[in-house]
């Protein structure tokens, strides 16, 4: 058991529940579990055409999930990938139907055409009025004299829904539907089989390789084509949809067969609207998950011509979460970006000390990067020393344009600096805590006290205090000791840096979520760190 | 590569564009590509509270796909899983920020409070009116310090996003956003990690476990349980959110993390619904993905009280896809069956001459069940044979309650009798081509012309014809030369039979997707069948 679902026979009872629950009152069903499964508009009067359409499941929100005013009337469940009975769908046609009649609309596989067909002689045989329609838009295989219906399905319900809103006759819908189904067309691409519940995931497709026209049951596809990227799956897919695409404005509707994640449908989105393949589409429908096939990574596209006169019926709004609407393609909207970014670059100025200071850092720092980047391997991805190294490296190739003799002014550019040149967390806790400490030097405090201001100012905004197993266990007593000099800093550094190796649970900082073992006996690499910078400084400036 | 993108440096502003160009033009963008990802409303006046949120790619249609008229004004999108750079963040404030003022809302990750908390003050610096707000809703560790925030944070999109459309002061926003903030519970479940872009999945979960309280970013969760079904999954997440449920009316947010198909999460909305830990879960949003963690294939419920001062801002009606809209939960709204569904049942006769020739015809298909299967299996799945001796067996059985001295009823009858007992196409077939034949002896055609007259409806329905590779290849010549006698039909038969060993290309029914290999030199087990039983009568009843 690898899905959420329960006992298997009862799964699509389940889900159909599921949807019904949260439909907020506007889905109903008929009493007929397991055999019918039949999900219907609870506002239902029969005052219009009834449309009604189904098949196997698996392919969800397709179809129950696409009812409700302005698609469709009724959805005739089977269990997965298999068509209902012919008593389920003659349930639906006798629950729905009123003098209006109803459109059966079936995807052309012959279960479906099978069971619809035998329900809908059975109902003719009361009186009914009842047409049928068979959908077969997949063009995986051109020359197939019965192609399977699949996601361009959904076409043929948004519009005849539109019509049959407006109350449009059954002969007419009907005749609309036959318009339409003889314009719509389909292919899927996949990196991957689906899962059937109950049963292993056919290991069919090698990596590098993706399957093109695979059917929405799983079903091989024409061709295994290489993959390597989102744009030559988009162009392989549209090729195959055709000159036909050049001729008018079209509608595609991108449809995620299943586990395909949000991210790549709007890659393969993307690669949609840009491709040299892509001809007239003007609008689309999508990316969203339609028509899926259960787990499968895959996509799929239909496209169709975009006549004035279904125009209309495509964009009319309808209240159903699974409908994503019909938007028009246009290029994105860029905007510049705004003035403010930039800091103000600083007036170089040169201090021999403060030179000689900051190098030494920098050197001890680099000379550090192999021992830090060893500790950081125990609580997080062993770069600690790296990310100060490269900084440390990048501020020594600095110093010549920064402002060394004003430690306000240098202050800040090193925050500006660091937070440029480190990236990820600590260059921006540097940046905070060296433009705070710019800001208390410019209202007069003296450097240890602005250095304690910048800490405070991280703790405030990184929500990390002493205790928590960060730099702070050592920063905070080193700033302490400052005023009574450099040797009294590497004492109180090393002791709170030492500190770290007893405490079990990181409070702060990606060490949160590493078990207690991995830090036990383990200083932590930003607090040691601060612990070799004030060591190394007091041996560099002050002797030992 | 085993997902459809295209250079991993490109992901992201791949995916954006693809989200921009799909929008309709309500979504534009900062021009700051790679490193300045921030996506905006189109039609933003800087009139009321610019909401801003974001954090690492990945969780989408998280934070891009909530930017719209009630919901967010900017989205900060940083690479997959890292945190943007407080550049970014400044961008998105310095473009949309009007004398309203902003608020952050932030996932509580250090990265994201770091940078956005940096950008805030650099903002500030600007005279913008900045506040900023953190997310924490993760129960999984309950006595973390810094909780994570993960799904919950929809809530508080969509309840500020109410409230600055209504012009609500950024003050008020601000406290607005503290109290939802403090009402939030989050947790999530999975059967499997995510796969990160360019990486391998971790292969971290065993079968038959789920990870309770996992990170959405794939970190461990806080432990492994035995997963045995969505109802048990729903109970262990139901009971983590503890007693509070109890205390007053809750809305749910039921979130798929990424891989989950619809099909599983209304199976969980259902267990949820249903639940005896729900409490007192009177509303929900979703399911849907709406917080995703790449393709993690798991789900996650937040929930929150559904005080009446949030309800109106909860149901706000919203024109973004990616969301869902809040609905009141309520039992499945269940209506009884049409009548018209069970056929009449016949009244008994005998006919000892018919009796024998139907005994004759089930014994002939029962015997005939190895064989059968065995040529399904080159181009089906094995089956054609039990199917066959299933129904002849069903038929054998209920021959005491057939109307055997009435042709036309009894035609009827078989017809009814097979398609409740042999289920599948065969059985759909069969009850047509027997209700058909029923009908045309009624209108006094002789036995031959009437199988016929069945024959003819059964293509017509099914779409199959003569030389297509199914049981009409031989149930024709057949029954046009029964007129001479059973003898003749056999041969007919027989020959029809064996005609489709030599027909490479199924063009109905299951075979059409076989490859051609398998196809010749088989014949059709269905016109096997009929070539079968036509030789058996015959032998039977008139002697070799």
């Amino acid at each position: 058991m690898n899905q959420f679902i329960n006992e298997k026979e009862h799964l699509v009872p389940n889900a159909l529940d599921g949807l019904l629950n949260t439909s907020g009152g506007t889905l109903a069903r008929l009493d007929g579990y397991p055999h019918i499964k039949v999900v219907l508009r609870a506002d239902w009067d029969k005052s219009k055409v009834a449309l009604i359409s189904g098949g196997g499941s698996g392919h969800e929100p397709a179809h129950a999930g696409f009812v409700g005013r302005g698609m469709l009337t009724a959805a005739v469940c089977g269990e997965v990938f298999a068509s209902p009975s012919a008593d389920a769908v003659l349930a639906a046609i006798l629950a729905v139907t009123g003098e209006s009649g109803c459109l059966l609309i079936v995807k052309n596989y012959t279960g479906d055409r099978l069971n619809f067909g035998l329900a809908a002689e059975r109902a003719r045989a009361f009186g009914l009025k009842v047409e049928m329609v068979v959908v077969n838009d997949d063009i995986a295989l051109p020359d197939l004299p019965q192609p399977r219906g699949v996601a361009g399905t959904l076409f043929l319900h948004k519009i005849a829904g539109a019509a049959a809103e407006e109350n449009v006759s059954l002969g007419e819908i009907t005749e609309i539907a036959h318009e339409v189904i003889g314009e719509i067309s389909s292919i899927g691409m996949s990196l991957d089989t689906c899962t059937v519940p109950g049963s292993q995931k056919e290991d069919r497709i090698a990596p590098g390789k993706a399957e093109l026209g695979l059917g929405i049951h799983g079903e091989a596809g024409v061709e295994q084509v290489v993959f390597d990227s989102a744009q030559l799956a988009m162009s392989q897919v549209l090729e195959k949809l055709g000159d036909r695409l050049g001729s008018e404005k079209h509608v595609a509707l991108l449809n995620n067969l299943g586990s395909t994640t949000p991210l790549e449908m709007s890659v393969l989105a993307n690669e949609l609207v840009t491709s040299e393949y892509a001809g007239n589409i003007t609008h689309i429908i999508g990316p969203a998950p339609l028509m899926t096939s259960l787990d499968m990574h895959g996509f799929s596209v239909s496209v169709m011509p975009l006549k004035d006169k279904w125009k209309a019926a495509l964009e009319a709004s309808v209240e159903l979460s699974a409908w994503p609407a019909m938007t028009a393609l246009q290029p994105a909207n860029v905007k510049p970006l705004p003035d403010g970014l930039s800091p103000i670059k600083p007036i170089a100025s040169e201090n021999a000390r403060t030179r000689a200071v900051i190098e030494a850092c920098c050197d001890l720092l680099e000379a550090a990067e192999p021992d830090l980047n060893q500790l950081d391997l125990k609580s997080g991805d062993g770069d600690t020393g790296s990310t100060l190294a490269t900084a440390a490296r990048a501020l020594k190739g600095s110093l010549d344009r920064m402002p060394l003799a004003d430690l306000t002014q240098l202050f800040r550019a090193i925050g500006n600096e660091l937070s440029q040149t480190m990236g990820g967390s600590s260059g921006v806790i540097l940046a905070i805590f060296f433009g705070a400490a710019g800001d208390a030097f410019a209202n007069g405090k003296p450097t240890a006290a602005s250095l304690a201001a910048g800490l405070k100012r991280i703790s405030e905004v990184g929500g990390a205090q002493k205790g928590d197993r960060t730099m702070i266990d050592a920063l905070e007593p080193a700033l302490e000791a400052l005023p009574n000099g450099l040797k009294n800093a590497a004492v109180a550094a090393r002791e709170g840096a030492d500190a770290t190796a007893k405490i079990g649970r990181a409070k702060a900082g990606r060490a949160t979520y590493v078990p207690e073992s991995n830090l036990i006996g383990n200083n932590d690499p930003g607090a040691e760190a601060v612990a070799l910078l004030f060591e190394g400084l007091a041996q560099a400036l002050e002797g030992k």
